[in-house]
């Protein structure tokens, strides 16, 4: 690979979302340039933030395999597309992805991506590949009522999963999620858990950092806001920690990725989901860590040294903000957390708000979590979007 | 003007170097979008972190209109634009342009500058506007040779000053920086000083923050360091931030102003010159501080709340990192430095190194000043650009 900290350098990015632009921020920062590649019909936040802007579709070989030549190295921010379409374009480009197709064809879909973590010695929540309606019963015998049923491809925040409380719901569930077309539909148990955990691990050639573990805050099944670090026990967050690096390894991963654990009441780390990006369970890491998840996702996947992955104050809070109107994107109210000391607002530049859209983030550094929560949670509470 | 936090609210740039650079990276993260407008005929570091890219020069007020009238708020990287013709180009497009075109018609050349700040009650180095080799030879008689000829116009880092020793070099430069074609030729005395001082302000249109006092490291009359806070006295610092202050109220300013001093051996402050925009000796601000001189810059213009100017670390250390070969820019040998906890390296997005160009800079942060200051200089020691 050429030398990267140049501007004759240039990183791309397939998918222009908030996770591209923040990443962006940060290879500006070492002098690179940057280009990016969106599926969306709509102008993209990243497509703002340089003239080299391309679009198709992620199925698209020929069409990726020119916006890849342009550059250097081609990183991602999502897991829609397929390894094979990665090595396709790697190979026809000439130009090295990362993480590497191989990497993603080792958590191609949910139930591969458990197989392999299982397979590498990481306890997951227990779930079952669904063939048929009598799978859907023995699945709920087995581990009881009310579960979850999730197509294996595809799916995020909630979409492409529902809950099953019964057969007859289970049935239906199946369908709606394309089990009769023969998309793969895997049902997962409900862990009975205190606490949702995650770790972020950075990976070049040669060696990881690790983040500290933080702590996901769900109201409605919505992910409102992550405390760094949990508030658990310490031997949990290194466990948590090992886990995230072992699952790491397990995919020979190279960039950032994301783990999601599940503390049971019995005191056990399920790994829930894996992300190889950048994760809205991160994003605190801008201002609340040395460099944070953004900065060595670029650096991994350029193979530049890593940057520290140590906290800046002892309590991070990060609260996310969701869009609340149907309108043209716009922050407001937002002057007493622009104007609070060491809180951090990163509005991620899309044109339209609608409500539940993940629009923007607030971070607030403090001493003590307990009043640095409830004050983000203050601060952050009249904005509107 | 419309309300900043927004995709759909756009900040243009006049100038379009690293200055420029690191402030847009700011206004992005806030979610704006920026548009630039360069003088330069090569491709300029902000002109690859946007499409919408104007290019003119800045004595042409209708091509600066036409890329004025595409954005909200328009700021410069540079004072080398004449007050009327940013007046011209704001009246003409509607589009307002902070610091306003008053505020710089207060310090338009280094003639008017220092009658502003004298008027305002701040000691300034000694100086006289020099219209005949008369006026060459009193001012030498009065203050002592060596003595500094500046063009009262343009020049910057050393371009346009000339260290006269006597009569005949005086009338030599006198001649050569265009005193002959009545351009305004200014005399400065010699100031014996133990230290060089700087403060940036950033003033919004109720409140202003003031970032510490900072010490400017020079070697060869080149700037190659600057550590935060400086190791003076206390009332020192806050002597120095307390003009600075007044600087920029004398000028109403809005926006982010830099101000560099000497201390005198005999302990007075003098102020030796303004840059009313992003500075070099306020670059460590980016990790150094809670809010950089760049965010509240944007912030500044914007009429947003400003951020603090508090320091993160008890010592931070910048170093400029120049051009060691003419080629085209890489940075290298810089893996240590890249690698080292809480040492950042930002590089400019410059297309090609030239000896002694500004290129890049490295942000050290740590607990004692000395030893900072040491590991930065060795850590950085062996980078070629």
């Amino acid at each position: 690979m050429k030398q990267p900290l140049s501007t004759h350098f240039k990183i791309g990015f397939l998918g222009a979302g908030q996770l591209a632009r923040m990443s962006s921020l940060k290879a500006f920062e070492l002098g690179m340039q940057i280009a990016v590649f969106s599926d969306r019909p709509e102008n993209e936040p990243v497509q703002f933030m340089t003239p080299y802007s391309f679009s198709g579709s992620f199925d698209d070989v020929d069409a990726m395999v020119q916006f890849a030549k342009t550059c250097d190295v081609v990183t991602l921010e999502n897991e829609f597309i397929d390894s094979s379409i990665l090595k396709s374009v790697q190979e026809k480009s000439g130009t090295p992805i990362f993480p590497s197709p191989d990497s993603f064809s080792l958590i191609e879909n949910k139930l591969i991506e458990k197989q392999t973590f299982e397979n590498a010695g990481i306890p997951v929540t227990p779930y079952a590949l669904i063939k048929s309606a009598d799978d859907l019963k023995t699945f709920g015998d087995k581990h009881g009522w009310p579960y979850l049923l999730k197509s294996s491809k595809g799916g995020y925040d909630g979409y492409g999963n529902e809950t099953v409380k019964s057969l007859d719901q289970a049935k239906e569930a199946f369908k709606n999620l394309g089990g009769d077309d023969n998309r793969d539909i895997i049902a997962e148990a409900f862990v009975d858990f205190t606490h949702e955990l995650a770790v972020q691990v950075a990976r070049n050639k040669t060696r990881h950092v690790v983040y500290p573990c933080c702590e996901t805050v769900q109201e409605n099944h919505i992910n409102v806001a992550v405390k760094s670090p949990a508030q658990v026990d310490e031997k949990v967050r290194q466990r948590a920690q090992q886990l995230a690096i072992a699952a790491t390894e397990a995919i020979n991963g190279k960039g950032i990725f994301a783990y999601e654990f599940f503390l049971t009441k019995s005191g056990d780390l399920l790994m829930n989901e894996s992300a190889p990006r950048p994760h809205n369970s991160g994003h605190y890491t801008i201002e609340g860590a040395i460099a944070s998840q953004f900065e060595n996702h670029v650096r991994a996947v350029c193979d530049l040294p890593l940057g520290s992955a140590e906290l800046r104050k002892p309590a991070v809070v990060m609260i996310n903000l969701l869009g609340n109107h149907k309108r043209k994107a716009v922050v407001e109210n937002a002057d007493e957390a622009v104007a609070e000391p060491d809180g951090h607002l990163h509005s991620y530049g899309k044109l339209e708000s609608k409500p539940g859209r993940k629009m923007a983030h607030y971070t607030l550094l403090g001493e003590d979590m307990d009043q640095t929560f409830e004050r983000a949670r203050k601060l952050t509470a009249g904005i509107e979007i």
